[in-house]
């Protein structure tokens, strides 16, 4: 049943609209169980397509499935320390099996690094056994206190990629790989803008050498963490005794990478595009890229337009495009209300008038409608979605870059600016853990990264924003979801 | 690392040889956790390959997938009586979570049909809303005692439909829909015979008003229940309060529906079609259809035979078949071996002599070796595998013939078959609950189904096998995994 209510504006409140937007698209409901979300048909539908897209950039880079258990031992976790120190106090632990206390709790997968090179010990002998490209596509629990639909969650869908290698270097090339993988799904796919690069140490995954990840700014100029890639170096491997023999009759420790993307980027998705009258999805990511409603005020009408929407259904389909028919019987306009909120590209409107001059009325979800030939039209519509695609992505990039200021003069601009409209904030840092923790503190904001040379401003920083030292790096500060 | 040990045969010891095939086409592998297997990459992408072809049928039939989350509270399975009864002791329980004990414990879902008519009892209203036809692929955990690799695993990976209907006779519709689609898919993608008819009381789902079953033969004639479809009446419905306004303005419970097939699939798969030389993959669900393995004995060959390798595996994407090329640095003949054990449907072995003769040797996994022009390959490799696909099919259907026994004369008949070769016997049954118990508890034979019209004897039988009283139905047992 749609939820009817109206939208919260974004001007009136930012989060009261993401969730108003998910509640009247139907993509998500709050679940009985603490923390835990159901992610509703018209949802999934959108991480379907994440999920396809992301697949097969994964395979064509050489990479394949596999499965690995939900449950680990709780001693497993243990073997690497930074490892346990980050994850053990948000699991969710299994204490009784089959009737029975358990000798030995299991955790529940926040993340599956300790099981994975378990089996990778096993399995790794040699040099010829790598490199090991192994993705899995799970559930995981962190126990989180304070939840947001898609944003934040006890349970989580994601992919985890675990990779294992004979050299650093290949190790390091393998998470700038995925790293460039994520930024072209991000962009090309979700329309999404990001900027990468390395992150802190106090924001590093925990057991990793290096962590990248790609950041993206909503709507309301705060950051979105989208997805991160991990030099996990020789860590896990010695944790775990993934030990082969080289080409020339050495023993040594592999190399590995871990990188993951959620359901997290269902709700960036929603931030990045959407109005206030509900959920706008790019075209490549949506479950029906084209909704077709016939309209009548006859039995005889509804018979023509219901058949010849059947026939235009079945023209754009075998053209590729995902298109479907809503055949209720209900006012047209409330079915316009409906495709709005649920953010359908483009809707056809079909009704006898339009039959009798071959055309079909086309409405764009980003506005305008315009009647066009039925002649050509899986052609016109292929071109339309290609542009409405690039629209999102030129608009969201125009908005990020109206959301960064480069360079403050001084504190008090970086301050006024954080605590003003907010964004993206390039700065030089002295690179001391303690100025970014007061900063966080005093500010909320945190280094989303260290950008990547092509990210940085055109004059390297020379002075710390916060303290005045030598910069020794440039950074990007927002505050972040 | 391949495991280079000979497989146990058929001959010798069935589960042994079972064991052996997985391992050797490193289809999975144990894990440390208890019951837990890990799903290699080539099991993986056979488990893929079952869900795409499932997940376009479940679509076409209206189908859409959703996500629901995978802790329980412990309060919702005692909803329904019977399904408690049926579920708790076999649960794994989450006690702890977030460094704290739990006010109310979550049951890690063993089946989901309590979370999900909790949502469903939010989502439905009237007769508009329905029917509510959604489907999860989900691991779930049930805590077994013994435990095998793909047939009976603590965590599994599933699908589970959920629907709910206006009335009784939709929601039996839609069970036997189900069943048909299960059916289908077992026959025309895995090639793997069934007979379909419901189960009796004793074997049905817990909750459930009637439960149907897909029952194959494997090669050591035991029975495998291969997937279910449960029309759950009105029971959940009511334990939850999922009611809706009827179209005439009455409020009623919806009848509703589930039904699952799992990874236990991939384990039926390996016991219908595979041999003592490994793995046989129907090409419809092959990771690799077709393995190219190009043959030098000199630097300048590899390059000549690898380049024309290159663009043969091109040619054959570009007509749509799944087909990788070998290029590692291994004698051809290990190659060969490794591509049996895996279970490829076909290979084309590609050397100087046959680039000079314009063709290339294809051999098949079934047997025989042949040279054929590299003009027309596609065409010829789609024969090949209709070809194998069907004479797979064919092949298991003769088994199972060979092992059916319809209408045995006397109780004795019936106990030898049983005890001796094995596989189904048809014969009537008195519908006694104490019967069909003390037939398991002497034969350690169950009653599969009471097999539907297409599949009963041409004479239904008057008497019960084991009583002599008066037959009700026709009865299929078999001793089973």
């Amino acid at each position: 049943m749609a939820d009817s209510k109206a939208i919260t504006t974004r001007a009136d409140d930012f989060s009261a609209w993401y969730n108003d937007v998910i509640m009247r698209a139907e993509l998500a409901d709050y679940s009985p169980v603490r923390g835990c979300m159901v992610i509703r048909p018209n949802g999934y539908a959108i991480w379907e397509q994440m999920q396809a897209a992301l697949d097969r950039m994964f395979k064509d880079t050489g990479h394949q499935n596999a499965y690995f258990p939900l449950f680990i031992p709780q001693s497993f976790l243990a073997k690497e320390a930074q490892h346990v120190e980050g994850f053990a106090p948000e699991t969710a632990v299994v204490t009784r099996g089959g009737g029975k206390e358990l000798d030995e709790p299991l955790v529940v997968r926040p993340t599956s690094e300790t099981i994975i090179y378990a089996m990778y010990a096993k399995w790794i002998q040699s040099w010829r056994d790598l490199p090991v490209l192994i993705n899995q596509w799970a559930n995981v629990v962190r126990w989180e206190l304070r939840t947001r639909l898609f944003l934040r969650t006890t349970e989580f869908l994601w992919q985890e990629g675990h990779t294992a290698h004979a050299t650093e270097a290949e190790a390091e090339a393998e998470t700038l790989l995925i790293l460039g993988v994520y930024r072209q799904f991000m962009e090309e796919w979700m329309a999404m803008p990001v900027i990468i690069g390395p992150k802190t140490e106090s924001e590093r995954f925990a057991g990793a050498l290096r962590t990248y990840a790609c950041e993206a700014l909503m709507q309301d100029n705060k950051a979105l963490q989208a997805g991160t890639s991990h030099n996990l170096g020789q860590n896990f491997a010695k944790a775990f005794g993934v030990e082969f023999q080289t080409a020339e009759g050495g023993l040594e420790h592999v190399w590995s990478t871990s990188w993951g993307v959620s359901t997290r980027l269902v709700g960036g998705l929603i931030m990045t595009h959407s109005d206030d009258k509900g959920l706008v999805c790019p075209p490549r990511l949506a479950q029906w890229q084209v909704v077709i409603v016939p309209i009548w005020r006859s039995d005889d009408e509804r018979e023509q337009t219901c058949a010849a929407a059947a026939v235009m259904m079945k023209d754009l389909r075998g053209a590729g495009i995902r298109v479907t028919t809503d055949l209720r019987d209900m006012k047209p306009g409330a079915k316009y209300y409906e495709w709005e909120a649920r953010g359908a590209p483009f809707r056809l409107e079909l009704g006898p008038r339009d039959l009798a001059n071959q055309s079909v009325m086309l409405a764009r979800r980003l506005g305008g409608k315009e009647a066009v030939p039925m002649a050509g039209l899986a052609v016109r519509l292929q071109q339309e979605m290609a542009t409405m695609q690039q629209a999102l992505f030129d608009a969201a990039k125009a908005r990020q870059a109206a959301a960064t200021l480069r360079g403050p003069r001084s504190k008090q601009e970086f301050i006024d600016f954080i605590e003003g409209n907010g964004g993206f904030v390039y700065a030089g840092w002295c690179g001391d853990p303690a100025v970014e923790a007061e900063i966080k503190e005093q500010t909320k904001a945190t280094i989303r990264c260290l950008p990547m040379p092509e990210f940085r401003s055109p004059e390297a920083p020379t002075t710390c924003i916060w303290t005045g030292r030598p910069a020794t790096v440039e950074a990007v500060w927002a505050r972040a979801y």
